[in-house]
């Protein structure tokens, strides 16, 4: 991925939360007396995370990949990226 | 939460399963080769995952927590126990 | 779908609305210099009328069918209740 | 929106189709004995129809708005189209 160094490193602090937000999810569940509720929303915040981060992922191929090849002028490579970011958004709309 | 130890020892593997995932993705993020599409695809599969275990901690609600409140037949209690499955789903659908 | 009065009535109003809607999105998809961010924010009201109106049925359905099934007391149709739950709840989260 | 005749067409047809649906659906309601899952489903089937109609719009604020900000090349123009893909991304994944 094409990607600036401030956004690589953000992308890395983002991802290094999420993974201690899932450890949090895993010690919810050892305990018998935590409220299932309360579980639920911790796995609903590290949802909401990875949505943000797809979300950026997402717009730095507009601003790389699909920038570039608008730009090139190769009509081929316009319509694959065109492709290249539905096939992304049918998994997720 | 209410879980036998079979569902707990589920839920145990489920998540660490789900952080090795997440670390996955770290990795994904510091290979400039890599295509972002894969990334977003790897992020993905940690939601479907993510998904699974929420969907297997409501279905446990509805077998313990909402369960007893009817079996119980406080009023009140069935009403909130309604109550709280519709507050996780107004989050999600 | 076993409904109170009120509540037929209530549904029958919200789908109605959303039938409007609906209309309105065709008006707009005519309009040569309509900006496509309002039909999409049109779309998109649409489709949050439709979560209330599948949050409301399920909401009935955990009231009526899953309570009369635990209230019974036979084990094969509370679970069969459970899983019908589950199936809806599997094509939304 | 910038929409090519045939395309026009295609919605029209597409969002007829869903008018009809939503009629489905406000019949089914008044069935006593429709079982809600059949109702769910059709509305399902609804959002599913929506969503689709949704990602054609995406793409063809792609192909003309946001390739035509890039071409013209107005550094402006090109980060705002940017921003507009998102703010509808960020309403939906």
């Amino acid at each position: 991925m094409q990607l600036s160094k401030d956004k690589r490193q953000d992308f890395r602090s983002r991802l290094s939360r999420i993974e201690g937000q899932v450890r949090g999810v895993q010690r919810m569940v050892e305990e018998e007396d935590r409220y299932c509720g309360d579980i639920l929303d911790q796995i609903h915040s590290v949802q909401q995370a990875l949505k943000s981060v797809e979300r950026k992922i997402i717009r730095n191929h507009l601003e790389t990949c699909m920038t570039d090849a608008i730009r090139g002028g190769d009509e081929q490579a316009v319509q694959e990226s065109y492709d290249e970011v539905m096939d992304v958004l049918k998994k997720r709309i």
